[in-house]
């Protein structure tokens, strides 16, 4: 699919099956990307240098997901100017509150674009990054748009079937 | 300064003095944006029909802030494919907590790019903004770097005045 | 039963299991009603005519329920002065909070009836939207007083059977 | 103005300057209404009395605002089956939110249509209360759209002014 | 055993099975108790004449057990100067902090000793219930300070096979 | 006024503002309490030994109120089995929930009477003391009727005033 | 393994699966530690005893854990100078919150180094308190350099893995 | 006072205030310290390095404080095996709440020691730092009994002093 513009970094393995929900929508959209386990904790020059090195590579877009005190996508923003995208991931003992607040609250500076905790932020990650590459990628905004009727076709396809059956499934 | 390539909008006239802290940072960036009051619930056909036409006219970026049950960012980005910037603006008995929830939490379809509450996440929203016009734009890449610096040095400049004289002032 | 006169709307079909229970308690009190699936996010302008549209056809009340950064109830508010009631649906990584505030918080200008989050709070859309029909039908007033009495009644019976068995069963 | 059709009851004179704005709203609209303060927990039968006789003496809409441990609006709803409003009250070390969960959380059987916080809620209480008295009223109707207009009028002639100067007062 | 000294109130017979944990301390002590449903909701006359007579029929503490916007406990507390224990229950979106918060945050006037959420504060709410009724009855005082020994003691043991045998069970 | 029968003790003396509303219920109430400075952290030799001898004294009720990680009427109530009730103060970061939650959750077997966050709650500390003696003693259980009298008929009083002058001042 | 040098107390014996992660921890640096069960509430003076004794003992470092109302560690740290680090442990209504709020907000004078809650927590315990420890032993400073090497080479690993094979397991 | 000991490191010079609150507790305790403001995010290499040399430069323990998404700490942490202790700093919307979750809330692996939010913390974070370096001083665990005794001894005096006047100051 040629080079990969958006960089998809998690902080640990257990944070795949969330993120591979971003990488599918990508894929969907025709966006080739990456995905790296670097932690900002575990491994703090390597995550520097990803983030660091990710515009010469011609990366475009960063989406970074982590859970717990999620320092990772504020991390990998300190280290470029690329529009960093952030994923708050649950499952611990406050449901991702805490990587919410760790992603979102970021001080004046140095944004994370953050998104909703789970799969639905990470699905929204990939559709973003998307969106911020299709600014100079008119097929991509055709995609896009094309996307966007077929959710609401949808939409209308559940309630055309909930009226005339009065079931959805 | 040219066409705005940044909308910012905000859902009553007294979210301005957050929101104009993110038009300040755009004019430091050379970035022409315009601003508009448009509320998702009191004008919703006028909200709906500026973030329909906000591409056609050749808007980029759209930033949106506003307050306690924060529908406004998620009302713009449902009416385009245009990168959508959410501001959660604090005030109110929940302190913005209620309107972080509703601006953070789309569901999977529809990002809303989410940034810290108030002031903070106005200014960030700015720089995103920038951040992701810059990839189509290499003088922008280079002024946000110059920014990057100004800030890395002003930090330096303040620690290295705190321990020459023990004062920061 | 006649021409709807409750409209229940919502976002997802995953949130029938939810509604359907004010869709019962209606049913229950001989108002009819109809059920329809319409995202404030994935298809808003069926949404905007949908609520804008309803006063013309009959609909009396609107019941809406959504999850997250729960907008239908407030887009739907905005586009009729019928009583809209919102239905904050829970599920995700913050349990409803989130819907809850979203619903609830809404600005001076726009009110959102709003319900306990999850099937009580579904439940109890239905039986305000006959409490508010039972203004102009004294029938349904009997039969919502009815309800109330036979509420207690039941109390009363679990509440013997406990002193007389030492089980409620 | 006639014979009150909303009765607004408070637990406390302190929370008299956030109700009456439910009272003026309702003024605006023409609606007769009556302000009472009774305590759920200092005057529980005067409480109880006042809700249960309400229908009686012709109120048809009941607004219920409290603060802390916010049992009015419940208690109220108990002896009705007139629709009930309640407006959390904030103001203590809970913000309100305290209010707010003690208002919503009603278990299945007895609604209360709940606001949000404060001032805002007792606004729209007013507006709720009028929007459901104008299903028997076309002129009240009338004076509802009419207000939606002047307000999405408002929100217009803000965002022209700050086209044209710049500034917004 | 002798004339109920304790009333324990739940407002569901879904709270049985947390209540009777407080049943059981109570038998444990020898404190005879006897347990009623009653909805501060669905049956609030009977209710309240069940709180308002307790302390004619010997009745010298009141435990209220209560979930979602906990009335039960406030509204008991109203209808007597007996002291008025209340147990959060959880369970439902909130887990039990609307519980909480609607049974702990009374207004000044009106206490209610508010116990932990669930079966624990149930639990403690019996010993409670014992604690207050030992300050006229030695012999229970004496049971009380057996009943702490005994825990002491337990925790001596446990701690003492985990040192022997690295394990508890 | 005779031997203290209350324990009222506050972990600093930044609480006494809000732990005298107690003192000053009880003196109203005509029953003798005293007041102590002990801290859980700062002097717990002395705070065990305190309530470890409170009974022996007469003390047949204690009030403990704290702040922050509110430990005090924890460590009280493991030192006696006279009833504790605990008054979380508020002021801090957290406005009082951590003192809530450190006094209220306390674990099965220890409770734990918790009040409200702040003055309301060290109000109700002092009526809970009274209703708790007045088990036996029929003569404060007259004042506290009179108490509870006095408190409807100042609803009632404020609620004329307001219908007959539209003022309640 | 020698004199052990750290205590880990927990509150009551089902936390020992969560504190047991921090004896692991321990073993694996090769630092001797203790486990104690003894409670705040059912046995304060043991409690404090263990504490009070502790530094005469050789112990260094203390790790406490507990749940719900956590006081284990706040009673602990007033009884020593030693360093005490605190795990809240989740698993009731609050989810650990009540936990963490009941050991972090410690008021001035008496620090408890507090971790995450639950396992995660229970692990970096160990480790900070090996972390203390090699202060004065450079042989378990360059332990916990390798392990921190270990811990990068593995992150490393696993991203590799996920690049060649497009899985990690 | 020699070389420094504790590294008192900041993200802002806004949180000076805060800070020197833990710089004066060790100023008191005799241990040499040195602050430094250096930003995770606007100058992360600095920080990086700052963490990475300490340990060379003879520091012995750190002590990072930063407010909203305060990752100070943890990437402090994460470049050292130094012990970390980390103040969250309040006064933005959250109240220092996402500051609390941001630093206490880390992964397994990369321990950080946290204290209270705001001075009460920073206070704390000095206290906890001296208690650490006296497991290698006696003369320090000297002055920390001292401390802890000149702290149990002003708390007999206030309450002495309430007691013989009624009143405090």
């Amino acid at each position: 699919m040629g080079n990969p513009q958006v960089l998809i970094v998690m902080g640990s393995e257990s944070d795949l099956p969330v993120m591979e929900e971003g990488a599918k929508v990508l894929a969907d959209f025709g966006v080739p990307c990456e995905l790296h386990i670097s932690s900002a904790h575990r491994s703090p020059q390597r995550t520097a240098a990803l983030a660091a090195e990710a515009a010469g590579r011609g990366i475009r877009v960063i989406i970074a997901g982590a859970g717990m005190a999620a320092h990772l996508a504020g991390v990998v923003a300190a280290e470029t100017v690329l529009p960093v995208i952030g994923v708050p991931i649950g499952g611990g003992a406050l449901n991702g509150v805490d990587a919410l607040y760790s992603t979102v609250q970021m001080p004046g500076g140095i944004p994370v674009a953050t998104m909703a905790i789970g799969k639905a932020g990470a699905r929204n990650a990939g559709i973003l990054a998307a969106q911020i590459l299709a600014l100079g990628d008119p097929a991509l905004t055709g995609r896009l748009k094309a996307f966007r009727e077929a959710m609401a076709r949808e939409v209308e396809e559940k309630d055309l079937r909930l009226q005339t059956t009065g079931k959805i499934g």
